[in-house]
């Protein structure tokens, strides 16, 4: 089905519906869509859910095979790191990475929302 | 910080950390990061945030006050339409949009993940 286009200017409404709320506002909403920005290419989602999927740190080397370079693996877990959704900590030969779960509060407002009753 | 290098082939591995399942599976990123990159644009997630703000449904006059022109944002719930996150009906003059709470079932796989104790 082809989008419905929006013709009419929105002078009056419909009075019809639900009157939403503001939403997320400009800040919440900049902030949310960059974690979200973060977790939609397939192969950096599953090297997180890799590394969420521990409770505490995971090696590099548990993690990497994902069916892409290590330069690519690397350059992904940068991006998540960015994000704030990972932090790593290097010792000795290995990279240690660990979710940072409160990365992920931003998304809860969206459930918040959809949960609302009025 | 600069991203630490991953130099080491993955012959052996450290025997340090907690060994992951396998995460999401390719079929299921795919589909999850889908949806995360609907709501990856800070408008986008504002619209989509103040439809799922409401318990039913609501009308486009009510929601697209969010600073861009009327052709983006008919092109922002596209998106969001074709992600399967809301789902609307013409009805006269006005487009009525619902969103779509089982499409942010992905979000719940992440959670689980963080959620898991070894």
């Amino acid at each position: 089905m082809a989008e419905p286009s929006i013709q009419t200017p929105i002078s009056d409404g419909c009075g019809q519906s639900c009157a939403p709320g503001a939403g997320l506002d400009v800040a919440a909403a900049e902030r949310a869509a960059a974690v979200f920005k973060a977790l939609s290419d397939p192969v950096r989602l599953r090297l997180y859910s890799r590394i969420a999927d521990c409770d505490g740190e995971t090696c590099v080397c548990d993690i990497q095979d994902v069916g892409v370079s290590q330069p690519t693996v690397s350059h992904h877990l940068r991006k998540l790191r960015e994000a704030g959704l990972i932090d790593c900590e290097r010792r000795g030969t290995w990279v240690y990475y660990r979710a940072i779960p409160t990365a992920l509060a931003p998304l809860d407002a969206l459930r918040a929302g959809n949960q609302t009753t009025h």
